[in-house]
């Protein structure tokens, strides 16, 4: 077993029940493990489903077949199948997922539309559709279970289980969120991939609650890199069961729209933060931000750039406040720059500014800085009001043993 | 001392002496080491000049400086100074560039413009002056060295020193061409860069030049990577003395350009896989070769997103076949692709086709090709002809030690 990651938290916290949603786990032995690999969350009637998914242009067919059900926009299932991603496996593995959704559908009397799919594991080995449907047949019958015990579930070489819980008041009611998360970007020998859920037992559109994950994706889980590699299967979908017995929200402006977004957003960044915090062999949390660029566009870019440079990541990983890394990670990206104009800072110390280095600056709150394990890095770009921040960690003897020397 | 790479070649070539070019190295000790680390290397009256530079919006006082100088097409000297990149040094790093080329201008009677100069090393330093002038004052009288000195003294944490010879026949007369280079990306704990120069002793028009080296370029330098950092000064320049006595090349048509021309994009080519292979902490050398892409430049793309993908480096130095992780690279390269049409070659074995991967393929092939030091991976889109290969050098320990351990 890997070790739990230095940057895990103390312990997974405590999440409340959400109505209308059982979470249930089964063995179904994707690979030859005892441990539950398969989840099956139960959605009451009427639930409403948005979702985000990969960019990759060879996504799983799990990903398509969700890509074709969210617009639908309702959920009575979810299944998590772990340690096969089926992607890249052709009609066989597109026939094991029409299988799942047919099995699962028939259990609950619904349409297969509305069961949710997501597979993660090794590339290139079809689903095999007996374990699938004996670890489903299983699960059907099995008793609920905890979040603690799902969020194991759906992990694969994570070293913690990932969890969080927001609130948030739609006019006198409080509705409550609650999200589990696997993975750390393409970072595990068996192509572990970032796989996300949430559920509220908030009533609110699907279009809207779209609209928002949507928003929120794109400054939480759009902001993060361990090794800038993409996944074929990442997915997030937001689940609502309306069960709290709100003013169902519909627009941006309903009542307690604001409210609930904040609230998504919060819990969208939280768990994205739990993933970077899992990222393979990672001794620090690192947090760019980026301002002064022409766009918030251009700053984004710019703050991947340094985010996924490997010696910027080794730099931190070796407690070197090495700022001319940063320097040459801005000037690759690509993006409007005056090396000129350019400031740099660790932590609360500017360390290089207008273009050279800051004339003896104090380098003792530097190295305390990077001895931590939260490091900050900020980049000012002076040329206009872009503005991005990016989470990532650092590069260790530990993403090479994991990812290089496993097979030996 | 840093181990010698385990893919440098047996031992230095054998490399001509370049009619009207003299290469001399002298201490300037801009780091506290005993070694040569200056090199000034006098070119006769008449040499021309052709060059390309880093894409960084961040180059450093060097580069502009060659920059503004080449499309004046003549040379007279290079200066070299290892150790300190002078990159992001604001004005004191300018004065430091113009200071060198009025002091090497005044003992040559020529133009500053004439005087070519590179700076390699850490970032955010001021070159010292005095330490360059009286490098410069010794080297001035130092005797005149050989090619594997020069190329020993413009490296930094190279592990060899690197040079390559090729000749052309133009009509009758036979020209010579040298290269020394020294580098691999932006990979060194001091920030090392790639500065290559060439020396020909053939008579050729500088625009001319400038041409063959710029078209070289895109199918060589710019098609290694070792960890996708650009440095900020990246520098090759081509010295052309004409004393070959060849009838000089005025158009691409001329008879004997097309030799010239293939002469220089080998040598070029030479020259950018010694790099690769001085990658920091390479054990394996990876030739990437896209085909079928919409255009090359989308296959080039797609190539350095595979080569630059920490989990194909990762698995190579694990001699894992994991073409799983190719079809990610080439999902997350943003290029067009359709998965299903996507083929996958490790060596000359055919592991994936049509979206799937090939049905019982003979894997003991395979494990021996990955066992060894060069690996091709092929990649066929079946989307168009589009067509690229890059370059590029597995992910180990190796890479981590030398640049986040190197503190402690």
């Amino acid at each position: 077993m890997i070790q739990r990651s230095p940057l895990a938290p103390a312990a997974f916290p405590d999440l409340p029940p959400i109505a209308g949603v059982t979470t249930r786990v089964a063995r179904a032995r994707y690979k030859n493990w005892d441990r539950c690999d398969l989840t099956f969350v139960e959605l009451s009637e009427g639930t409403v489903v948005a979702g985000v998914t990969t960019q990759s242009k060879c996504p799983s067919p799990e990903v398509e077949w969700c890509r074709d059900a969210i617009p639908l926009g309702s959920a009575r299932a979810l299944v998590v199948n772990a340690g096969n991603a089926n992607a890249f496996t052709g009609h066989r593995g597109r026939a094991a997922v029409e299988a799942i959704a047919a099995k699962a559908a028939n259990h609950l009397h619904c349409l297969p539309s509305d069961i949710f799919i997501s597979s993660t594991g090794v590339i290139g080995v079809p689903l095999p559709v007996d374990k699938a449907e004996a670890g489903l047949e299983d699960a059907f019958s099995a008793e609920p279970c905890g979040w603690e015990d799902a969020a194991n579930t759906i992990g694969t070489t994570d070293t913690f289980a990932k969890g969080a819980h927001v609130s948030a008041m739609i006019g006198s009611t409080r509705v409550e969120l609650v999200g589990i998360i696997k993975g750390s970007g393409m970072i595990a020998p068996d192509m572990a991939t970032m796989l996300g859920y949430i559920f509220t037992d908030a009533a609110i559109d699907p279009k809207l609650l779209q609209q928002m994950l949507s928003a929120a994706n794109r400054h939480t889980f759009s902001c993060i890199t361990v090794d800038s590699d993409t996944s074929t299967s990442d997915t997030v979908l937001a689940f609502a069961t309306g069960k709290a017995g709100n003013a169902p929200l519909t627009f941006m402006d309903d009542p307690g729209a604001d409210a609930f977004h904040a609230a998504l957003s919060d819990l969208c960044r939280q768990l994205a933060h739990l993933v970077v915090r899992d990222g393979e062999g990672a001794s620090k949390f690192i947090e760019i931000t980026v301002e002064g660029a022409e766009s918030d566009a251009s700053a984004h870019r710019i703050a991947l750039s340094i985010a996924n440079s490997p010696l910027v990541k080794t730099a931190i990983a070796g407690e070197d406040a090495n700022w001319g890394r940063v320097v040459m990670a801005v000037g690759k990206a690509g993006e409007p720059a005056d090396r000129d104009k350019l400031s740099i800072r660790f932590g609360a110390t500017q360390v290089a500014s207008g273009g050279l280095a800051v004339e003896g600056y104090d380098e003792a709150p530097v190295a305390a800085h990077l001895k931590g394990q939260n490091i900050q890095i900020g980049v000012d770009l002076g040329l206009g009001d872009g503005r991005a921040t990016v989470w990532t960690c650092d590069l260790t003897h530990g993403y090479i043993s994991i990812n290089a020397d496993y097979r030996s």
